[in-house]
């Protein structure tokens, strides 16, 4: 796809102003109380299945920075106690990107100025403005299912007739308000061949892949890596997918998350939707929150 | 209440062995399939409400070991990112404790030795065991509404009565398996007087309220204190609430919530029961999790 | 002092542009290997002294980003290991400033744009360049001891002829090259009455030093406060030492040092210069060091 | 060299009780003023030498917890802040070893008991003591020189003729009190193939110079490796230098310094000694800190 189509996207499916001038929720105000209340409604067995990652604290090719697990008390102290420090923008650990982590020529979503992420944190669109968390239908399309592979391979694209194969082949269809995971079987790909730099390589949605993301309105959009396909495909664009479902969509992305015991449930349980709750931590200011996204079925 | 009363709780209402010897869940063994998915069927309106504090960054009385948040990319260098370090035990934080967090006569839950609480974590019972999430239902018993004053005083005690009276005033009973909270009104008090250090004064439940919780067989208790009253009125044993509950028991605690969104909400909603969702970040051998528990109406 | 005057300084002392356009060093260029040399001739009884604060862990008003401090191995590990975290600005960490801690009107020191201080890290007057460390004459002038007292009041401040009496009252002569270390018997004040917000109130130098500093050249200056008195008694403008010293003159400052054991061994070898060692971590772009000055007799 | 001869070692080069059954220092206390004072006279040309790497963010196979260093403040706040952690004892970070750092059979140097290195830090033999820091001489042996090569092999040990050809080549004896470095050129190595994980394979002391070290009564040693040659060639002690230097002697040991600077400075000066410096941070129950030696010529 070209840079210029892909910059085009910035003003055709900009989701600026349509929720107020001052709005920090983006499409998450996609999920009404009563989407909220038909997505809990959903739940027939009450399993719960998480789709984060372990914290990982292991120096790794796609885990340069990582997790801090210090403990402060321990049985010669009396208790248990402990310290945890994280830099949750990392290709190791699942987190929810706040609006206010991409910038595209000067603005955040919604028009703010990039001036406000400030080292003092980002005085518009911080992750606490989601502290009511995330409660509505979640939707998996599982790609390599659909493909018949264990895993994509680190490149290989997913293109908007994959997203509707998958919903064909899980009897599902996206719909406003979703929040929609595309697995890619990442974790399984690394299982087998070891650890590499994600950003160099990542099986991921194709840009081609926005304009369905925007006519079906999806709330928030997840996956097993980080969304984009890498490279992108798109010359003079690094992260397409970030770049416009966060900047001109505001659509909210939750990388990195494990995606296999989720898959796995689904196909178990003979359905591709339930009812997912995420639970940012409510930092101020802040440009993301791990998370450990939870589905009830 | 008399210490060695309280020491015999250890045998009267010990949950060891109930499911299990190599059981790391505890009581949340009581919410089984069939309870996430009643607690999901509770839901109405589908208004969501966030029981936790923001994560505080400015030492106070009640918050020595403050979090650190700081940013990585700001406006400069093109993409908001950034770093956060929480301690999660302190009295600021609103955070699940993990059952190796309190040692008792050199034994956690269960009987294992506090010896597995090692300078490298917790090799039994830590909290990524709960990786798949608390998903059952919430019951609020909101004691300064019963009372009828904005905020218990620092020190006042919770008895098993004011936790029947009220059920009676939010028409709930609690059950086997549900989420206990206990509102004192703590961030009222603090919000009108000042930060104090909480452990040495704080609202809270009074020993005697522990066979009640046995019991009733709640799953997880938590309170916008420590569910503690402090001092503990009880010779001897400093929290005999965490204690009981936590060694004895095997009841998870979620501490220091704020329960004042939640308390408006169920007024509100005039339902003091909801579908409550805990994640905790999975942390393998950590004490405890930061987390955000979401109700939903 | 009139803010007009002091906002002079910046022309009428400046060092830009002395020691070279691409200079990153300032006034440290006046410790030449011969002055270095000297000052190690200087040395007698081979008495060594720290100038540095433990670390403190422990919040307080003048502390309230404490550091932390944690241990990854002990017993149980079979090895002692830990991990150790500064923000070093802190009002209660011994610490070397970088000439890129201070911005005036858009400009560091020798005239670099304050967009080099960017989220990654300075890319300018870092403190890494310090990295062989300053090995020099110290010179202390003990205020209390001329005055008679044993702590200057907070926000008592010092003036030229205070420094000149102390000079006499040591029998030193401050000259280029030197490090200059002014007490105020911070510490025992704090120790009679408690911490307290030094960033409100401190004794230190009143703004009119400033010309005497850069008369006599001084390559750093320490104070075991933050050298400026607080307030600064100069309208508009907050700390005129830290702006004119470390922007005009490109001073280092050394901040919050201990000079009470500095003080004791200089009445007791009755000398009141010495060889001074300052090691700063080579932290690249950094804006301070946590430091621990040794002087030796 | 077999096991049991290293073992032995703990009883025939043991300083336990030589500086008083209370002694906090080891063999530090051989630096007497007297020495610290003749030290400083041997300064000539006044050139100092910084013998540490810069502090490493970046993950490599040596440095698997990097360094953290985060920005809170740059030219958008107005000022430059930041912060940094270390977890010291890491393969990439020049430090200072603890005495508390190494557990031989229950006990650390002069009998203290392992049980005194707790969560909480070692109440014996912390970093604090070392407050007014080691100045002293300093004795560079270049081992790379003396064999004629840029740089040893990692795994290639050093013996005891070794140190003294080296001492022959330099014009130098190590005596009692000396700060010995021996450089192993491994950075150059690292230079040429790249990181690889110093654990598994590191040039350095043979066993066979434990009994030259306690002879030569040093105070401290330091290397560009760790000291040990690794694998150490001895059944059953994985690092006899570590075990025996500490824990027997009380030797303090200084890992992962860079001396490819000193001695290129050395070879310009024709001196292999100087006057060494080394300014722990104060960090109450430390195990270590991150330091930069300075030397003076």
């Amino acid at each position: 796809m070209a840079g210029a189509v892909v910059l085009d996207f910035h003003a055709t499916l900009s989701n600026w102003g349509r929720w107020g001038e001052d709005d920090q929720l983006g499409a998450l105000n996609l999920i009404t109380p009563e989407i909220t209340a038909a997505a809990a409604a959903t739940v027939r067995s009450g399993r719960t299945v998480s789709c984060s990652r372990p914290l990982n604290t292991q120096a790794a090719p796609d885990n340069p920075s990582p997790v801090a697990h210090h403990m402060i008390g321990t049985a010669t102290e009396g208790w248990g106690a402990d310290y945890v420090a994280v830099a949750p923008h990392g290709f190791a650990t699942s987190h929810l990107d706040a609006l206010c982590h991409v910038i595209h020529e000067g603005r955040l979503f919604n028009g703010y100025p990039a001036e406000t992420v400030t080292a003092h944190g980002a005085t518009r669109l911080g992750i606490h403005h989601l502290h009511d968390g995330i409660v509505t239908r979640g939707v998996l399309l599982d790609i390599p299912l659909v493909r018949g592979v264990p895993a994509l391979e680190p490149g290989e694209p997913v293109f908007p007739e994959d997203l509707e194969a998958a919903e064909a082949r899980g009897g599902v269809r996206v719909r406003p308000g979703d929040a929609l995971f595309v697995r890619t079987g990442r974790w399984r790909w690394r299982d087998e061949h070891g650890a590499w730099d994600l950003g160099t390589r990542a099986a991921g949605l194709d840009a081609s892949c926005l304009p369905w993301l925007r006519e079906r309105d999806v709330a928030t959009l997840g996956s097993d890596g980080v969304s984009d396909v890498l490279p992108s495909r798109v010359d003079g664009v690094v992260m397409p997918i970030h770049t416009v479902a966060i900047v001109a969509m505001g659509v909210h992305l939750l990388d990195n998350l494990d995606l296999d015991a989720l898959a796995d449930a689904c196909a178990d349980e003979a359905r591709w939707e339930f009812l997912l709750t995420v639970a940012p931590l409510v930092l101020r200011r802040g440009t993301a929150s791990p998370v450990n996204p939870i589905a009830v079925f």
